[in-house]
């Protein structure tokens, strides 16, 4: 797929992000650096960065310091990714073999722990306490996210309401404060802040929800990672979860096993791909995405017309129309 | 051994960091705050706490607030026990099952990882940009001290200057902080807190140092963990680094594999334990710790004389004179 215009066009922000990380990431410990490079570097679509200096801008923001505050978003990411990955037991990210496994769990535990520091470091240097505030709110968010699904590996017993408490704390809130703290970095008004906050949020639960669908129904060259990953990690997601609620008991009976054991089948697999697709999960999963895309677009009229807000409605469809 | 008087005569003060954090380990997810006592409230010195509310009275603080504060360095230091214990493989923490053994890897780095947002939280809320700036430093110090730690392992050539750039980023660096930043809740001026500083620093050199000795003189039922538990994990601490120092070639040759394998029998301990002794490792090891002791009392007199110095006096004592 080609990249849309919008992802065109903010090339040379891209660049500048890129930049901003490379120069950044020095350390009195050269391995540190290392490993860091290697996680932060190798790929990744920057967006949280970009959605928060596209929404400072948006809000009036005219300073220079938004790319350098921009990596603070990419830091925290980075560091949940290098942990999530341990404790999931993944053993790709991004196209790339994961870094725990390149480097070893010890070392992704510890870098991550490193580039959270950072994170604080960075965004304390800004000296704004909402920004520090609304930053630590979201690593407690973060990390509480990732324990909750932790605490319901193989439940398919979840329900969409604990599913979604998920998603917003692991994925939705971290995008949620990149565009609040462009409003908070712009010093916008309260209701600009909220407006930016809603729009992150809920393009983060449908950038979730879409990852989890695209989990079901792309190819593994095309996501970077093996399909069906998320159920060989325990991962009940959205699509399974509407289909188990529509489907009658007998058939829930005949599926579950399926569903629990610790690996499946090509066969099986796809006899769990045919129950969700029979029940219309992938479907219902994706229509919930689009309208959560729908209402954060709709949301953004609110804000000034300027360039940014086009650019930030372009990635809002980005999000929902990208295949990896 | 009967706790000194200092320890008696504080006991209220301790009692109160207690209910702090009994009372601020509340989350939104129960079992967060379940693994979090269990890390928290089982037992440990709260050293830490207490060195910065001392360190603040002494500084003339008078408000109400150093108790909730002096929790931050608690949170962070557990969050850094909980990751270092995975990383080490270590099966006990002070005398009960390590918080990994007890609920798993995944959890203990997960719940780390929400312990360090919560330091980061609750020192916000103190809304003083020093007092920030100086945490994240010391959590971006914490981190790199165990990764110098890991690349440093069954590493037999390393250096006293390795080894104290080590314990002062992984233990010392925390304590410094806690009585640094008490002179900052009491907006001390620069030199009062550059003397509490330096003060922290010393004695959480001597306190990582004594450690490292306990390790190879107590009992294991004194310590609360195995003794000979740091060369299981190829820690190579300064006793050995200084009779490593000492030795002769040929004496060298034929301990280095001793050393340097995963495990040794109870005879090939008692043959390293002897090597030390012969070159005087502990020995000078202890002489170390008790001049960086001296050194910090020595400073501390430039501090006003309030009971409070009297209290931190002791409390340097107690730590050089500690057997577990």
């Amino acid at each position: 797929m080609t990249d849309p215009r919008v992802i065109t066009r903010l090339t040379p922000l891209f660049d500048r992000i890129n930049q901003e990380l490379q120069s950044s990431l020095a350390s009195d410990v050269p391995y540190i650096a290392q490993v860091s490079r290697y996680s932060l570097l190798s790929s990744g679509k920057r967006i949280r960065p970009v959605l928060f200096i596209l929404s400072a801008r948006l809000c009036g923001y005219q300073g220079v310091e938004d790319v350098r505050y921009s990596t603070v978003f990419e830091f925290l990411h980075a560091a949940s990714l290098m942990h999530d990955d341990v404790v999931d037991e993944s053993e790709t990210r991004r196209g790339q073999i994961a870094a725990h496994v390149a480097y070893g769990n010890k070392a992704a535990i510890l870098v991550g722990d490193y580039l959270l520091a950072k994170a604080v470091s960075q965004a304390v240097s800004n000296r704004n306490f909402e920004f520090i505030e609304v930053l630590a709110r979201t690593a407690s968010l973060l990390s509480e996210g990732e324990i909750l699904q932790l605490l319901h590996n193989r439940d398919a017993e979840i329900t969409e309401a604990e599913y979604k408490r998920i998603i917003y704390r692991k994925t939705a809130t971290l995008i949620e404060a990149a565009c609040e703290l462009g409003a908070v970095l712009a010093e916008a008004p309260p209701d600009r802040r909220q407006a930016l906050a809603a729009f992150g949020r809920k393009i983060g639960l449908a950038f979730q929800i879409i990852d989890d669908v695209l989990d079901y129904t792309t190819t593994e060259t095309e996501l970077g990672k093996p399909v069906g990953q998320d159920l060989d990690e325990g991962l009940i997601t959205l699509p399974l979860i509407l289909a188990l609620a529509r489907s009658g008991d007998e058939e829930r009976r005949r599926i579950l096993p399926l569903i629990l054991k610790e690996r499946r089948t090509l066969t099986e697999f796809e006899a769990v791909l045919a129950f969700i697709h029979a029940h219309g999960g992938v479907a219902e999963a994706m229509a919930d995405a689009e309208r959560s895309i729908a209402e954060a677009k709709a949301g953004l009229m609110e804000l000034p017309e300027r360039p940014e807000r086009q650019d930030l409605l372009e990635l809002a469809e980005f999000i929902v129309s990208r295949r990896k």
